[in-house]
């Protein structure tokens, strides 16, 4: 019998109802007295100076009630500003979001428009004089890193780090990570397998595109309504970039459609901003399925060379790794993660990861669930499962001999606390799924783990105790993945109430607490462990009421299981609810947490395909994630993202792809064209829960949503090679890329 | 100087821009997918049986959506409901929101309709067949406590003391209260002058007329945007009404334009969630200038006789008063505070009261500031007038001589605490309006006291701190008057910030913890109560922070004027808040009060006015409000507050009146014919604060919005009697009313 009542449950979500009548509110939905639509002009070159923009003829046509530029956002110094996962530089943000000087991506948006209707601002877009000096282009990472290679930013910057470089190229951060002697490490092994891989860029692939309203009240407060990862995140953004204070920025986050890391940096928001300013009016800007393509951040395509050697009897003893990312067109910043997680699965004693941020004329990149480690994991587990095949050891029991464990370090640095891979690749090793045989011709079953560190942060919450005995409890997290529920699960069970008698609540920035985004799998944790500490303080002021019903004191009130009791009294939650109007008025909890992360999740996935071998078409026939929850909320949930996260991981292995032309264009900028898998392309994806306590949370929860999305490329590929015979190291391995493969 | 940096100042008032550049979100400005509007089919009946109701023929025409009537509300059992400011008995609630059975006033709701627009729901009410049986009517109080009166309720009902009466009559409430030996202490005194009074029903007179919005989800959750003084008052009569649980409804409350006192009680809100409930649509009601006349509360018509005995040298001796008062359709709730305010300026050894709470056909009387005081105060004060002249002593001297003072026991019970009349009456005596000259014929001046007792009941508020060092502080009291900024700027001053850091923002039941109603002059007072503790509980949290900084334990930091100091550091609480985010996350406060009231508020008023002798015709030539505030946190709202009831009063002493014929149609239910006082027929009224704390506050806050009305009546005619020598017995004062008197 499970310790917990209502954790592990599965309670409908609050949020349901809601979401399947179509009456939840989306930024589309808004609708405000005045509305106008905003349209943005995007550069058709991937890299071209600005010499001029004239928009003298769109401010003309009838209709047309604001036009802005780059001139219109104030100077933003080279300074950083920290979002909440992670500082960026501002004049960067800010060049992205209203190109300055130089286009540096085709897409890039030059200036905007706002008019009546979304047909007349697209009239006016038309009217804009854009003189362009067209400038060579750089699209592939390995080319941008040479010396001759056209330069993106002259100007020497701040890297993410803080550092400055020392003289101007397109890489804008070199990372260096070292532990023992790697070289001598090297020379113990009896097989070394060194490999050079490749991986495109992806896109988060959310259903909603970014939309936003703004409207610039007449008293200088500006609110903005939008689809965002993280309302504070936007909101200081916003604040950065337009130099107003945060206190002058309501940000109001509507339901959101997704973002898979896609939804942190603002796009539309401030120059949305902007034209109210300009208009007047509240400005609703939508962008279409090809602006975000072509104008949003992708995740970074890469190149990668990985060396691992072992001994004999399968012991891991040295590695190397020469990480270089693709930044798009401003530093990325997933190149950091990306070598923490290269090697994050086990214990390596002497090994050595170098990263490159490499700048391109690509849109800017931005986080995609677990963001850099899917690209480094294809990499590192496709040479493991490589070495088992060399020296005849099952792949899981060489992930076993050498997983990573409690006493851990990793070579960024940091050792682990109580973590659960052996007991996840144990779980692997007796499911149904790795026991069972697969049999017949072109077909082969893979196995890979997968790391993904998962980080802590602020978030505040509050709660109001009714006098029917629920709580409404009101939040800062944006709920991306059925987190309204998974946190008011938590304070459910510190009261000891039903999950339906918490009623969760998700409020703008000047109605709860700072908390950040929505992202690094925090929200179930951190958010969940505010939670947990609003329960304490309202279960310490219901002691207090109940002390004085019973003329005793609060100390001596026991609370067990939403019971309170002294001396032989007894009352339940909610009775004493019903009893607030008379003890003092209301019951008001409220708790800030700034968590510690990293919490840790560790995931390993086993996958059964069939190659076609006349097309290169890869099936899927089974496939099961296992995963250590730390401890599943919600199960429902944590399945949910782990199921999600192997598919998202699936078509970027084998099908997901931006294709570029020469020039920078992007030639499948549309649903069409970009493969995303859909409900017909995998079959039901199994989930095995591993549940690891973790010890930095009272009911032991991680990170669950992005450790699943690190696993499937590698996991397909050592598939592929088990029905194929073909090691693949480039992604996407599509039919076309696969048949080439199969003919060699 | 004063002792404080924000309050006493006067800030630019937080929700400014919006109101005046019509931003702010009125709850007609709300539009919602697939919104569809409803109206109510109201009795052309003061008193009627209701036979039968035949919707089919409404529910058949295109575009209606639902149809309702009394037999789609759950049975209401014969329970008090607690509302915040007093309990009502829920089956009359209900019954008002939609009559079963009867119709007890012309206008009371029958049935009501929604369609695709307002036009086809108007077009349906006029095919819905109501079956009528005609009832005699009774609309004056003295005929409807006759024995042979026509009986609104035949049932004995609970009254709202929670008393079941011992049969059934048109006397829904008498109360008694009695001090000392009346009859002995009448014989004692050397003048004794007893009179009759009546006064009419009037109206609050807001601008905006009741309109609200209902969704009733899928999910059985009920969203309300309505225009109410209480969100939390009109969840509970929601809730109550359609017996479902408070936790199922959240009451989202809009701006408001103006309630005082008839935006408490619930009308259209129960219907519109039952149309929405049988619709799946969200319904928006909005009702007509002619709908809030005859469908909601005036304040009662009144009959009172008051008799007072003094000695030559000007000492009260004893009081006695017998006052009835109209309660409309159902018990009124406003006979309690006429008793209790009809002796509270005076010393009274001896004295008694009888109040009567009398039904009778017309709409149910709802509170309008200072509900029952002024009525009563008419009576009393113009007594008191006479007494001064018989006695040849100065109205203030014979006041002062007999002023309430601490531990003054009032004759319903209390014993004041530190009070402010005897400041205020010498004020007044001071005033340059008291000591200038009034000349020319046809002039004269008045002068009276007035009280209300001002409640103090349940707040709570919570706040968070932005790292500009900026607050934002969520309330649940809806703002009428400027509580936005008297609130704020008493957490301000808390803190030692500028009253224009804090950000207040007044959310909906589900975003903050319980709060009575926006009335009882309560606000200021209670709610602001609540703000200073939310400042003390930030404050001993910066205090945390500062000590990580220095290291030092948080007790040890001293805080005075917003600076942070220990041994030495010193750090403000703008450069605090901009640590916050590497000091542990947000920094959120809260507090719940159950505020100790009353906190007694006096006024004085002084009237020059001119009469025309031709017409009756009353000028004001100058109007001087004197009151204590305790502490006017902003006094330009003080000042408002002052000024504003102060002409409703004069609109309720000289025009205002609801005009009944013999069948109980009201005459002048528009503002074209119901006289409330314009711009152009007041002068600019002075005022004048005085400031006796009130010793339960932090800040000596007293309420102040009712006072101000409950003395005009009286002033005017002790200013009429001046100059014409008549003695004005009987509200409106109107011209007619006046010339007659004149006649005589």
């Amino acid at each position: 019998m499970s310790q917990y009542k209502v954790i592990g449950t599965r309670p409908i979500r609050p949020d349901g109802a809601d979401k399947v009548t179509g009456r939840a509110i989306y930024s589309a939905d808004l609708q405000l007295n005045g509305l106008v639509h905003g349209k943005i002009l995007r550069s058709p070159h991937a890299h071209a100076n600005i010499k001029k923009i004239d928009t003298s003829a769109a401010e003309k046509l009838p209709g047309v009630v604001a036009v802005a530029t780059a001139a219109d956002l104030p100077d933003s110094q080279d300074k950083m500003a920290d979002l909440g996962e992670g500082a960026v530089n501002l004049a960067h943000l800010a060049c992205n979001v209203l190109a300055h000087k130089k286009a540096l991506y085709r897409g890039h948006a030059v200036a905007a428009v706002a008019a009546i209707n979304p047909h007349v601002a697209e009239e006016a877009l038309k009217l804009i004089k854009v003189e362009y000096e067209v400038l060579p282009v750089v699209m592939d990472v390995l080319e941008a890193m040479k010396p001759e290679a056209p330069l993106l930013h002259p100007d020497v910057f701040t890297d993410s780090m803080g550092k400055k470089a020392d003289k101007p190229s397109n890489v804008a951060v070199h990372l260096h990570f070292e532990v023992g002697d790697v070289d001598a490490a090297f020379k113990k092994a009896d097989v070394v397998i060194e490999r050079e891989f490749k991986t495109a860029s992806v896109h988060q692939g959310y259903i909603e595109p970014h939309v936003c309203v703004a409207l610039w009240n007449e008293d200088r407060r500006l609110t903005v309504w939008t689809s965002t990862q993280g309302s504070f995140a936007a909101r200081a953004q916003v604040s950065e970039i337009l130099q107003i204070p945060v206190s002058q920025v309501t940000v109001v986050p509507c339901e959101i459609g997704g973002g898979f890391g896609g939804k942190i940096s603002v796009y539309l928001e401030p120059v949305a901003a902007i034209l109210s300013r300009k208009s007047g009016r509240p400005v609703k800007m939508t962008m279409n399925r090809t602006e975000v393509f072509e104008g949003t951040g992708p995740t970074p395509g890469s190149f990668m060379r990985v060396k691992l050697g072992a001994t004999k009897d399968g012991k891991l003893v040295a590695g190397e790794a020469w990480l270089a990312y693709d930044a798009g067109a401003f530093p990325g910043g997933m190149i950091g993660p990306g070598c923490m997680c290269v090697f994050s699965c086990y214990e390596l004693a002497d090994a050595r990861v170098d990263g490159y941020d490499v700048l391109a004329n690509k849109p800017k990149t931005q986080p995609y669930r677990a963001p850099g480690a899917t690209q480094a994991a294809f990499a590192c587990e496709t040479i493991i499962d490589e070495l088992a095949e060399k020296l005849g050891i099952d792949p899981i029991d060489l992930r076993l001999k050498n997983a990573a464990k409690e006493g851990t370090r990793r070579v960024d640095g940091p050792v682990y606390p109580k973590i659960g891979l052996v007991e996840t690749l144990e779980a692997a090793k007796n499911s149904d799924h790795w026991k069972s045989k697969l049999e017949g011709p072109n077909r082969g079953r893979g196995i890979a783990a997968g790391f993904w560190f998962n980080i802590g942060l602020k978030s505040a919450a509050a709660a109001n105790v009714n006098n029917d005995g629920t709580v409404t409890l009101i939040e800062g997290s944006t709920d991306i993945g059925g987190s309204r529920a998974s946190i008011a699960m938590q304070l459910a069970e510190t009261l000891g109430i039903a999950a339906e008698d918490v009623k969760p609540r998700v409020v703008d920035t000047d109605s709860v607490g700072y908390t950040d985004v929505t992202g690094g799998s925090r929200v179930t944790f951190a958010t969940g462990l505010a939670a947990y500490r609003v329960g304490l303080d309202l279960q310490k002021q219901m002691c207090e009421r109940a002390a004085l019903l019973w003329e005793c004191k609060p100390e001596d009130v026991e609370c067990a299981d939403g019971v309170y009791k002294n001396n032989g009294h007894s009352i339940t939650f909610k009775e004493l609810a019903g009893k607030l109007h008379h003890t003092g008025g209301a019951v008001v909890g409220r708790a800030a947490v700034d968590a510690a992360g990293p919490t840790n999740g560790f995931g390993v996935q086993i996958a059964d395909v069939e190659v076609d071998p006349d097309t290169g078409k890869v099936t899927v026939l089974r496939y099961t994630v296992l995963q250590d929850a730390g401890k599943a909320i919600h199960p429902s949930y944590v399945e949910g993202q782990m199921q999600g996260g192997a598919v998202q991981g699936i078509g970027w292995a084998l099908n997901e792809e931006y294709i570029f032309d020469r020039e920078g264009r992007m030639e499948n900028a549309s649903y069409l064209d970009y493969r995303m898998p859909t409900s017909l392309d995998v079959p039901m994806i199994d989930t095995i829960i591993v549940e690891v306590a973790n010890p930095a949370h009272p009911y032991g929860v991680r990170g669950v949503g992005e450790t699943p999305i690190v696993t499937p490329p590698a996991t397909m590929a050592n598939a592929i090679y088990r029905a194929t015979g073909v090691r693949m190291r480039e992604l996407p391995m599509s039919p076309p890329r696969l048949w080439k493969a199969m003919q060699k």
